[in-house]
């Protein structure tokens, strides 16, 4: 039975160690820095060759550097005879550039999926793909996690009379639908409609929210513009209090200043990103992915099926 | 006959400005920046489709932000059906990283030329690799550009009396060579020797420099260490005076302050990266490669050979 190893590099070291916790072995050792001039070096400290490695990375921001990290201890990783290189990012950065939305844009999100395995990973775990679509652009097999159960069991906990599960958006719903059965609550959803160019959108709510306690969902909370000015038109509409929740806690800008002067009581994130902002909102609450990711990483490497990974107690 | 075409991204648009100011022809219009999460975005303005694109960036510091603008954009005209893409790189960063030092590192300027090969780039024009073994890193083909004629047009302008060409290490003497040619000069070679472990290095210099005007070359002054140590050990050996010359000014950390403060009397340089810092060295002479480069983009456009970019008048 080959060994297992994992490894980490800047992006989410606190991650990676629980991750390791949980698994119940040590962080490979290694060294991720920059030289004078800003080019990265990695150093392996410990023999890998024969072993499974798993290196732990999110592509947030700085994402070129996460990036690049990644791809630099992927090559060492190749170089120094492991047996398999499995490349586990819990927050896929460029995933919104999946398409050519406008003539001559890039599609960066299949640009990076090819990077990554041109330096020689052989699998990807990842979690909330902006859309799913992005595993086809990977001809290696990705194993995609979900963080709609972790944060069903923490709004199950909080046991939330009357609650109606509201998806910002048409793109959302899916996601929202998980959510609503996994809470036994109805769903609404965000109808925004411009009605003439240059008028500004209005936001029309699908479904009955009023009196109930809503709680938004999405993928990814970037400047927090969407959740917020969804936050208001709930208010508005009638319910009696707004939660937000999502997987992936980009939070750029002026995130964290718009979730803490919105009517949003609670907005509940995972730690696939970590909160590096000096001065971060109070409303903010972290689950931990540890124990999915760490598990994921055990059944994928006993060749265990991941899907019960997809259910709560 | 096809279209040419020049875009830039961030690091150096000065100098893709004057290359295609000596083309001839207007820049591509196109617009690289970032979200306000940190990924890049990259706009084409106008159309590409059946035009030969040349893109002109150095992946010098913010490396991994030039480098990724440099592959997105690469990804965007090959979507945008440009005809044939070259990337102008005239600084190749990561070439430090081409081989396995110690056991274990990665090779980084391997990665970075299978990076760029994937992102879909038929041709690379560079100019004095770290290692000219990374051509053979492409599988595509490879335009090397030499800096020596430009650094030696300049010192026979300046018509110094009695000079001796003068290389920091053995990894330099064809440079140096080259360089004493064109100026019809003798050559010497900066010994480094440690006489045992945890003594510091002897600097021993090989040829006759005494009363002589040396001029160290080298292909890189990152953070002026080596160039600066040498300037010194060949004042002690009695040269009349020390100048400096290199193609690509990395000039990081303490680089311009040890010039400043070195007995180097002018420090010779080309724009192949652009000098950022706030508060420059003041011995700095900036040559610039645009006409060498504008000439070798109508040679290879015009599929003419571009050996003679390699002689001076
Ligand atoms: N990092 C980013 N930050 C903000 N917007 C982005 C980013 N990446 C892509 N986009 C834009 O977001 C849109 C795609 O988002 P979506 O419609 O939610 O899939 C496209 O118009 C992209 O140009
Ligand atoms: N960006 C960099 N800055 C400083 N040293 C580097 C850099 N990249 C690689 N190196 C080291 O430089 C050495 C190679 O330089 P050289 O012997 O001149 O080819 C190796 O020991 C590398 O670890």
């Amino acid at each position: 039975d080959s060994k297992l190893k994992i490894f980490t590099c800047n992006s989410n070291p606190k991650l990676a160690h629980q991750i390791a916790d949980y698994i119940g072995i040590p962080m490979g050792e290694s060294h991720t820095t920059s030289f004078s001039d800003g080019e990265i070096q990695v150093k392996l400290s410990e023999s890998v060759r024969g072993c499974h490695v798993y290196i732990v990375q999110s592509t947030c921001l700085p994402v070129n550097d996460n990036l690049m990290e990644l791809l630099v201890m992927v090559d060492a990783l190749k170089r120094a005879s492991a047996k398999s290189i499995n490349v586990v990012i819990p927050y896929y950065g460029y995933a919104r550039q999946d398409r050519k939305a406008r003539s001559r844009d890039p599609i960066t999100a299949k640009l990076v999926a090819n990077l990554i395995e041109k330096a020689g990973a052989h699998r990807v775990i990842t979690m909330d793909l902006h859309a799913m679509q992005i595993q086809g652009f990977f001809d290696i097999p990705v194993d995609h996690l979900l963080g709609v159960p972790i944060l069903a069991q923490y709004f199950r906990s909080k046991q939330i009379e009357n609650p109606v599960v509201v998806s910002p958006d048409h793109g959302g719903v899916v996601r929202a639908r998980k959510l609503a059965d996994f809470l036994n609550a109805p769903l609404a959803i965000i109808d925004k409609r411009r009605p003439e160019p240059n008028v500004s959108e209005v936001m029309n709510i699908i479904g009955n929210i009023e009196g109930k306690t809503a709680i938004l969902i999405d993928d990814i909370i970037d400047t927090a513009g969407t959740i917020v000015l969804g936050a208001n038109a709930l208010m508005e509409g009638g319910v009696k209090e707004v939660y937000a929740c999502c997987t992936h806690p980009v939070l750029s800008g002026p995130a964290h200043e718009r979730l803490e002067n919105s009517p949003l009581k609670e907005v509940v994130v995972t730690d696939t990103i970590p909160i590096t902002h000096p001065n971060p909102s109070s409303k903010l609450t972290v689950l931990s992915v540890a124990p999915l990711m760490g598990e994921a990483i055990i059944r994928v490497h006993e060749e265990l099926s991941i899907s019960k990974l997809f259910e709560i107690e």
